[in-house]
């Protein structure tokens, strides 16, 4: 089927209508922008991965990339798609003019992305990589670090990598035993062992910058004696060119259920002890460079697994209209026709549950991608502060809800198309495979769930929480329609008692309720993500509403009735199920924390 | 890690303790068998398994079978694990000593099933189809039919599938077009094409019987005109040897997401009409005889999807018992050594949670195999219509629930393993990709929902219904401990909602809320199942109870302790997610029926 990989009247609708992106144009760094110039970018997006992403998604899954002994091998349209999108310019798009760079801003570049995810995941996360660490060598590293590896990252010559996790470090960085030892010129020797690097090894560029978690010797144990590094594949002499080969190894790929076109790898630092590396920053503050990284790496993850969900979404309803089965009531004889499947009831709730979950979590991303712009442009200092607690506060949730709703989406879509929903003739069971890792990588669900309970929600005395109140009251105020008055009304109760049992919550973290409030932390995640994407399916339906009493198109007007019904759809059969959550919250129950090992 | 395939204390509380299986050595047909005899079987069960159909799971995974242009290759291994299975003598297991059974209780035949399930589910397929093949020849065929097909097929020389999907009739049998035409001799002559026919070619046997539905020229439309037709891959001669190929011809092998061992094939029939087949009972009553072997089939589904569960449970709680990552409280300091992370408190959710699904589920699928006993081997005939008709309604439920939540399962092991769990270096992701096959074959669950809500609630008046009530009242009344009577007490009330919202449910299906009512489907079925596994959790609680009162060893106290904890899981956690599912069924929420094709 040839679907476009995202409807642009929904990107449409998200950019300009619910957040209203165009008054970005009025700020400094945006002037030379404007409504055209977003959407010519939005153009090359789609147009780049219709034409070189989309079409070996499948192939790459099915070629995975091989060790020959020498090099790793991949499909040549991997590099052609990478190629394509740095000569676009895409992966400087943020930076300044002066820079190379478009001067972009985050929601845009957001929506970008979502034309590459939906296309492409496992190719994708090439460049999204390089972007990654980028940023963190532009923002952190010494003048000399940044002119060795920046422009050319800038430009895709040089790829990077995240290389945090090692095999028995992967939750607990404070474990890592990768070591960093001072030379005499300033530089560091790295030796260790790091697992599950993504795009640890390629021959997409001519080097690899790997952001390297370390510990100098003689370091604070735990994480306050990190410090990170960059690590290239290829050494660079005194004029900055390609020199000889730096000691990193490729220890072994690894096989993952999805994201196959991305090399994920074991590497070794340092087997011969001549494993060069530059500190980022400063000794010991590793950890909170590499936490930029981490953050802007989650919202990219959360927003990632709604584009995913968003694919099989669009493919299942393709495939529900098109497929023929069974009748529907009152004709039922077998000599009248069959009806496509989408009109059988039970076909329609599972199309409307994924278009509730990706949507919502679309929506959640692009305000997360709005906070971020607001952190950089607004010009009042107080208000970019705001915006950054915001944004801390919400990502354990933009992270963590769309990564797991974006896969429980996909299982749907497979089961929309039922027996060939599992076959791997069609491309659904991709998009559930390939979705499977967001709940696990860049800090699993587990970890955001705690990150949110025993940090984000008390942050500078939950000012977060503050903020996050009073713009939800605000978006809730604003409603005007009966309809979507009669969704605040369903969404104000829950709201409520989740501030309500805050203060408690608080002080179960400090006496003996910890265990259960630890074990619990999963509800609350879950009872706060629910709320967001309540708020944002209110703002969604209102947005609607108004638009519906001005909108002349037949399109037009079928697209905000059916924004209206997935907020219905949501708020009334998602929202409740967090009842259960608050429950167990309040009441500090202990079914998980008193299980003991031995009565498994 | 070397885990046994069940752990043998969990199938003698299932079996001996909760369900009592050795009372039924008083009943004639089980006169010669004893509790050491079932033991003896579920020892060759376990060792064939464990030696011969585990060690092939993963290779077969990765090695799909493939068609050379003659003949469909696979591993070696499938062959001498089936031979080992049939040799046993399984596959007539139940069947009468006279017919070279061994008239085994269909309990504890289950028992022998969830060890193959457990090691290599792909490899089990096989065998599995034959016995439903080889039963409804048994049940429904002629003589002449018989005496051809099933000695070979009970001794497992032949094989069997199920032929019914065709590529634009799934769901939808009515609309099959598959025909046959009768001979002179009294044979038909079968053309048309069939899809997803596991097992439909492969060398595992000298033959093939193909059960075909197809419509006989002239017969009523829909699904009274359909018959049963047994077509053989090569005919056999006047004596019953084999000759000739028959006309069936393997259009193309199909790719699937998991269960690659099996194969699963598109077969042409009679592309030269040629095709032989030989009806099975009476002309246009074969779905009849097909839903014989569709409703064994649906419990078999149901209770293989908890055993693949159950097995990506127990390697998950291995891996979080030897994984050592960060630490707990109070002791949280870098110094202090890390933990296994099976003492973090969001481990364990992951883990109970997934013990609480498969262990419910399982226990619910003995349930309906003692049904089936009680079916066939009670005196009182009224008794075995009250069985037939509990088995009855409670069929949707048990392959529906348990292939949900043995998905819900196996995604929890992933997550706890991480990383690990994401790739195919580690067993779980292949249990999560061959179970999700399960909530689709043999009647989608959405189908499955729909036979509740419309059928079975209320055949025969709602006997089932009243049956069930009673059971669980007289199950709740046995209760004597104060921990367990909390649990029905918690229960109860669901239970008397459910009841209550009946006949108002019954109603609804026959006036204007019948389009809500059929899109609410889900939500029924998710309340009987959830009640129904809630009962079974009492029953093991209960039983867990009145043991830990008598137990003495420590590894028989812990696990009884499981028992409770898990059970108390459940009906915390699980249970009160129902009532968003009683609100929605209460008052005919029509969100999903009133969503309109084009506002998607």
């Amino acid at each position: 089927m040839d679907l476009p990989l995202i409807k642009r009247k929904e990107l449409d609708f998200q950019l300009y209508e619910c957040l209203d992106t165009e008054t970005l144009c009025q700020r400094a760094r945006f002037f030379e922008h404007s409504r055209d110039t977003f959407n010519a970018v939005l153009d090359t997006a789609e147009r780049i991965a219709t034409d070189k992403f989309a079409p070996h998604n499948t192939l790459a899954d099915k070629a995975e990339p091989e060790f020959n002994g020498q090099s790793v091998t991949m499909l040549d349209a991997v590099k052609s798609a990478v190629d394509a999108y740095n000569e676009a310019g895409f992966i400087a798009g943020r930076y300044d003019y002066e820079e190379g760079g478009m001067q972009l801003p985050e929601t845009v570049m957001t929506a970008c992305a979502g034309y590459f995810m939906a296309a492409n995941p496992s190719t994708t996360a090439y460049p999204f990589l390089t972007v990654a660490a980028a940023n963190v060598i532009r923002t952190f590293a010494s003048d000399a670090v940044k002119s060795a590896f920046l422009p050319r990252m800038l430009e895709g010559t040089y790829t990077g990598t995240m290389a945090l996790t090692e095999p028995h470090a992967g939750s607990s960085l404070a474990d890592i035993k990768t070591r960093a030892v001072k030379q005499d010129d300033g530089t560091y020797r790295i030796k260790g062992s790091k697992l599950y690097i993504s795009a640890g090894e390629h021959e997409l560029s001519e080097n690899i910058i790997h952001l390297v978690l370390a510990k100098i010797d003689g370091a604070p144990d735990g994480v306050k004696g990190i410090s990170l590094f960059a690590v290239p594949k290829y050494r660079l002499d005194s004029n900055n060119e390609l020199a000889d080969k730096n000691d990193v190894a490729l220890a072994g790929l690894i096989h993952k259920l999805g994201y196959r076109g991305t090399t994920s790898t074991a590497l070794s630092f340092g087997d011969n002890d001549d494993c060069l590396g530059y500190l980022i920053g400063e000794e010991n503050v590793g950890l909170k460079y590499m936490f930029q990284m981490m953050n802007e790496a989650r919202l990219g993850v959360g927003f990632g697994a709604a584009m995913i969900g968003y694919r099989g979404y669009q493919y299942s309803l393709a495939y529900a209209k098109d497929r023929l089965q069974g009748r529907a009531a009152p004709n039922i004889a077998p000599s009248d026709p069959q009806v496509p499947i989408i009109e059988h009831g039970d076909v329609k709730r599972m199309l409307l549950a994924q278009k509730a979950y990706v949507e919502g979590a679309m929506a959640l991303c692009f305000y997360g991608a709005r906070l971020v712009d607001d952190i950089h442009t607004l010009e009042d200092k107080n208000a970019r502060k705001e915006s950054t607690e915001l944004l801390d506060l919400l990502t354990p949730a933009i992270k963590a809800w769309p990564s797991e709703f974006g896969v429980k989406a996909n299982d749907l879509a497979i089961q929309v198309l039922g027996g060939a929903g599992y076959t791997r003739e069609y491309p659904v069971e991709q998009c559930w495979r390939d979705n499977r890792l967001n709940p696990i990588h860049e800090g699993t669900n587990g970890i955001q769930a705690l990150d949110l309970l025993t940090r984000k929600l008390w942050q500078n005395r939950g000012m977060g929480l503050g903020l996050l109140q009073a713009r939800i009251e605000a978006d809730f105020a604003k409603v005007s329609s009966d309809d979507v008055k009669a969704l605040v009304h369903a969404v104000s109760p829950y709201l409520a008692q989740f501030v309500s049992i805050l203060p408690n919550a608080a002080k179960g973290l400090g006496d003996t309720r910890l265990p259960a409030s630890l074990a619990n932390a999963s509800c609350m995640l879950n009872v706060f993500s629910t709320l967001l994407v309540s708020w944002m399916w209110i703002r969604q339906a209102n947005t609607a509403a108004n638009a519906l009493t001005r909108a002349t198109s037949e399109d037009d007007l079928h697209f905000y009735q059916g924004k209206l019904q997935a907020a219905k759809y949501f708020i009334r059969w998602e929202l409740p199920l967090i009842k259960r959550d608050l429950n167990i919250l309040t009441h500090f129950d202990s079914c998980c924390a008193d299980m003991q090992q031995e009565w498994f």
